[in-house]
């Protein structure tokens, strides 16, 4: 019989996760609890704050469907998302490639398969651009014929699913490089959007004062045999939220600006952007994606 | 634009929280955030780690029902509430009282009302016990007329709502001290019984080898006016689980063991326990319960 006091309550509780057989879930729970009760000690969680959050982690809970997934979106506002990227990009690959962005809420499959030159704008209208580039290995050699799919908000600043009928795919497509690994495609500016504010998530944001906007961005999901796969997005230098997006997705490299007479631009008369992408080859177990379909995690139900 | 390493992320996300016009939500918040990155720096979480783990916490959440709080009983499983519980006991009282032990989730008002000397056990069969003692202040002074809720497990472990039609009150009681704070009733001997294993926090603890059984125990919640209110619990010496409560609940002056022959025993045939229980004055706003029903807990649907 030991009496516990607040240090020796959070050793009772390693000591009573000590045979878990699976040493990494080992690491993580002790991690967690010890993480979890320094912070409750540091602030000194009183009891009806404890029970707010309690509230709070229900209500994100309940607030998950299918179609939307509460959990992700609070661990974009907390930046936890952009910390697992950054640290997955300095991870288990041979050499920095581009740099990774979140894969958001909307990445859908089967996007529809366009040709290279061919807009991904079939519905949206806007101020036409043309983004082309070259998909690289780390010593800058084309990959040939890596896969990329490319997915956006409208000139208003909604996706496919939230501007139409679900079934209809628009601002997204899925294409194949050329031998060189080079591709070009046309589509509409993008414009931001703020994250989803109907939920818990929204609300915690409306009492941090924080404006709840992401800048306009265009998301990439790029992959070849052998190399690890690519989520990333470009953004919009003159969107007035690139420096304060709400999911922390932004950094430096990924910034871009269209512009008339860009180097090698397909079409000279549009707005272009010149991108290369680097992907670099896994040295360990990859550790997969920060992102997913909504759906897929969903607890089974009955 | 600031480039963002695994540290300044956190920086930029305590920066874009800097507004937040509640000082407490914004301690809180920033704490949570820094301990957040910090477990996920230190374990270098993984991106298929942190997906299982939104997974883990979208299924708690789903699990929630107005029955049902398992959020609660992931808190009480890591250590949280029973840490919470003695911060609280050491803050904000005039003198140390009785220690605390967690509410749990099966406390519900307006129990049956007995007279002193009566017993809680209705329909619930087994060993027949008596619980006597005073309720007294912190220099030991009777407290008259303590009002005391007590609820506890059957013989087999159940409580009411697990052992009958929910309607059906039986294993729990409410009555009012005498004048110089005395009180004394009957029960049965309970048992302990398993957490609720079959939901994600189940899994968890079946993950990690625990045995998920409470040891035995009687729950008292006693209130006066102008006393801090005291949410406790007695625990049984000889349950083999005494030592390792799955929720941390036991502390070493709350173990009893019935016995024939207490001095002062209102009937010395029947195997008694004297305790007396020690209110405290609040000094500062009291911070509420560490518990509550799970309904309460619920969004607001629609
Ligand atoms: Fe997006
Ligand atoms: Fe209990």
């Amino acid at each position: 019989m030991q009496d516990l006091d607040s240090a020796g309550i959070t050793e009772a509780v390693l000591a009573q996760m000590a045979d878990t057989p699976d040493a990494r879930l080992r690491e993580i729970a002790d991690a967690a609890v010890r993480h979890l009760h320094d912070f409750a000690r540091e602030v000194n969680l009183k009891p009806d704050e404890w029970l707010a959050g309690i509230a709070f982690m229900t209500a994100v809970g309940q607030a998950c469907t299918p179609y939307r997934q509460e959990f992700i979106l609070l661990s974009d506002v907390l930046g936890l998302s952009r910390l697992v990227n950054v640290m997955h990009d300095v991870t288990g690959r041979e050499a920095a490639g581009t740099e990774t962005s979140l894969l958001g809420p909307f990445f859908r499959e089967q996007a529809p398969k366009i040709a290279l030159g061919d807009s991904i704008a079939k519905i949206g209208q806007g101020e036409e651009i043309m983004i082309f580039g070259q998909v690289t290995d780390a010593a800058g050699k084309g990959v040939p014929g890596a896969q990329v799919d490319v997915w956006q908000t409208d000139a208003e600043g909604a996706y496919d699913l939230q501007a139409h009928d679900p079934t209809v795919m628009d601002m997204r497509g899925q294409f194949r490089c050329d031998a060189e690994g080079r591709f070009r495609f046309r589509t509409v500016r993008p414009l931001g959007y703020m994250i989803p504010m109907d939920g818990p998530v929204g609300d915690l944001i409306n009492r941090q004062h924080r404006h709840g906007y992401r800048p306009a961005h265009i998301h990439f999901l790029i992959s070849a045999p052998e190399y690890r796969e690519l989520v990333t997005a470009l953004y919009f230098a003159d969107d007035e939220h690139v420096d304060s997006d709400t999911v922390f997705g932004v950094s430096r490299s990924l910034v871009i600006s269209p512009a008339v007479g860009v180097e090698g631009a397909p079409d000279p008369a549009v707005p272009s952007i010149r991108y290369d992408f680097c992907l670099s080859r896994e040295t360990e177990e990859g550790g997969g994606r920060v992102g997913s379909d909504p759906s897929k995690l969903m607890p089974a139900s009955g």
